[in-house]
């Protein structure tokens, strides 16, 4: 037997992203559902090197479809300086619930790039004003991709502003979507006033105040991924709708996680999970809210979601190289 | 840069065994000492499917070198009759601390069978009596072959007794082991009364009785990996003196997981952990000493230590596929 190995390549274009945001919105059903399991990270710190590991393994019973595997991912972020490697790598083992047997191995670096894309973008089809067309991208980095091309699949996106202190950054965002798109450059109170906003930077002092979004603003707050780190300014938070992935994640390593700690946002102050609201047990937008946020920290269970979407697809259009790993 | 992938021949063939014994004494070293990292093992349970899968993350820092992974292990009873698979499948992940490239994909059942000979023979080295001459296995299963092969390495093993109700395996087992060892067929009694014992059943009521055994018998306990497994009697566990791999693993599913749920054992019996013995603060045996066991769960940083230096091995003699799965 042979297990598919799909490079990054065969990652990137093996990710139909209409199916992805469907198989990532069943993966919340079923967790909401009770028919997933995902064990806490288990971390491995390693301060000597400035960085650490997260072993993520999770199951999900969709009904239709089931998946099981484990993402190995890890934060360095001197990488970049150092190595000339990215922060961020992953390898995830994408395995058949049945018997086990390693069905695939793949990056897990491009994976988690597109997952966190849909993520936000079941979100945004619960939470964002039915006509969106505007979109604003705070951090134009390798994560701001995904948000744009998964949320353009659930709202017809025309316009869009994208805030970044680097230019390069900005001008490549420009150059990758501007055949798709009217795409601008902006001031982060430009991005924040469009119908939708993705921010996707690590700061750990906010920067967007709650004059920079508009009135009726969809915020996806992905870039919050450890303690210390939020992008949106305490009384932008307090004032919206606040939705996150994970109770313990997000307050742990979440958009909220500052103010939580501070006791300056509690759960009261959560309006609810996004397993709640794509199961209707809890309504998403309604015409009495103002802004919304979604807390995306990023579950196991997407990344298996979107293993299951890749894989489908590439044994389908039989790409990807075999290789008979386990002998068996 | 590329990812060099190990199948299972590649792994059997690049794993020098007294290297591998010497890096298994490492890691129980570093773990002592507090320079390894090992959090709990993930478990995903899957009763649908009459099967589980582990996620086994570990670091540890050796002095000489250190080393990260992850192995990705299940244990799905039914693969043999249902799918013509191996009951564990196992793939490891082995990855750079430094910058947390996966330097190695590997096959991880092949790797368990290694590194769990080798955690036998760090413990007899410790615990059997310096001539040991004799050694018996109970259980000539897969997992049998590396008991000798590993033990052989750190004593003058001449003798083998092994004991099996297939007489298939024992066959096979002799076979393999003829020419190199005098081996023969015999009852439990006879194995137990070897030097140094190696049991490797699954079964949940014991089959080695008190009085199978030698008066100083060393006896590897590697069977239970589960709640309810034990290999040895109560009497002749509780007359002996107990060296385990690990506090929780070995209450939880090891030897003694048995005896210590039903109160017959408890924390008194237990003499020490083999990291204690391996960095000399505790004795291994001493000439008061009668029977000995280790009970053996498997720790995930045998796994770490040994992809070590199966991709030291590999790398340095040309071995297996480079593939560049993260395409950085």
């Amino acid at each position: 037997m042979e297990t598919l190995l799909l490079d990054k390549d065969d990652v990137e274009q093996n990710t139909p992203m209409a199916e992805l945001v469907s198989a990532v919105e069943d993966a919340f059903t079923a967790y909401e559902r009770g028919d997933a399991q995902m064990p806490a990270k288990s971390y491995v710190d390693l301060p000597q090197y400035n960085g650490d590991f997260r072993s993520m393994p999770a199951y999900l019973d969709a009904g239709e479809w089931d998946a099981a595997g484990v993402k190995w991912v890890n934060v360095h972020p001197d990488n970049p300086d150092r190595y000339d490697l990215p922060t961020v790598l992953g390898t995830m083992i994408y395995s058949d619930p049945e018997n086990a047997y390693p069905l695939s191995i793949m990056d897990g670096g491009q994976l988690t790039m597109k997952r966190t894309g849909a993520a936000a973008a079941v979100a945004t089809n619960y939470l964002a004003v039915e006509d969106a067309s505007s979109m604003g991208i705070v951090g134009a980095g390798v994560q701001s991709y995904t948000q744009l091309e998964a949320i353009s699949k659930i709202r017809d996106i025309e316009e869009v502003v994208v805030s970044d202190l680097e230019e390069e950054r900005v001008a490549r965002f420009i150059e990758h979507f501007g055949d798709d798109f009217d795409v601008r450059a902006g001031p982060i109170s430009e991005a924040g006033h469009c119908d939708v906003l993705s921010t996707v930077t690590p700061v750990e002092s906010p920067i967007v105040q709650a004059e920079d979004v508009g009135d009726h603003t969809h915020i996806n707050a992905m870039g919050a991924d450890a303690a210390g780190k939020h992008e949106l300014a305490d009384d932008l938070l307090l004032a919206a709708k606040i939705v996150i992935d994970d109770h313990e994640q997000c307050t742990h390593s979440g958009e909220i996680n500052v103010p939580y700690a501070e006791g300056t946002l509690t759960d009261d102050d959560i309006y609810g999970e996004i397993g709640q609201i794509v199961t209707d047990k809890k309504e998403g937008r309604t015409a009495d809210d103002g802004v919304t946020v979604f807390d995306s920290t990023g579950l196991a269970i997407q990344d298996v979601a979107a293993a299951h979407v890749v894989y489908e697809h590439a044994k389908q259009h039989d790409i990807g190289t075999g290789f008979d790993l386990l002998g068996v």
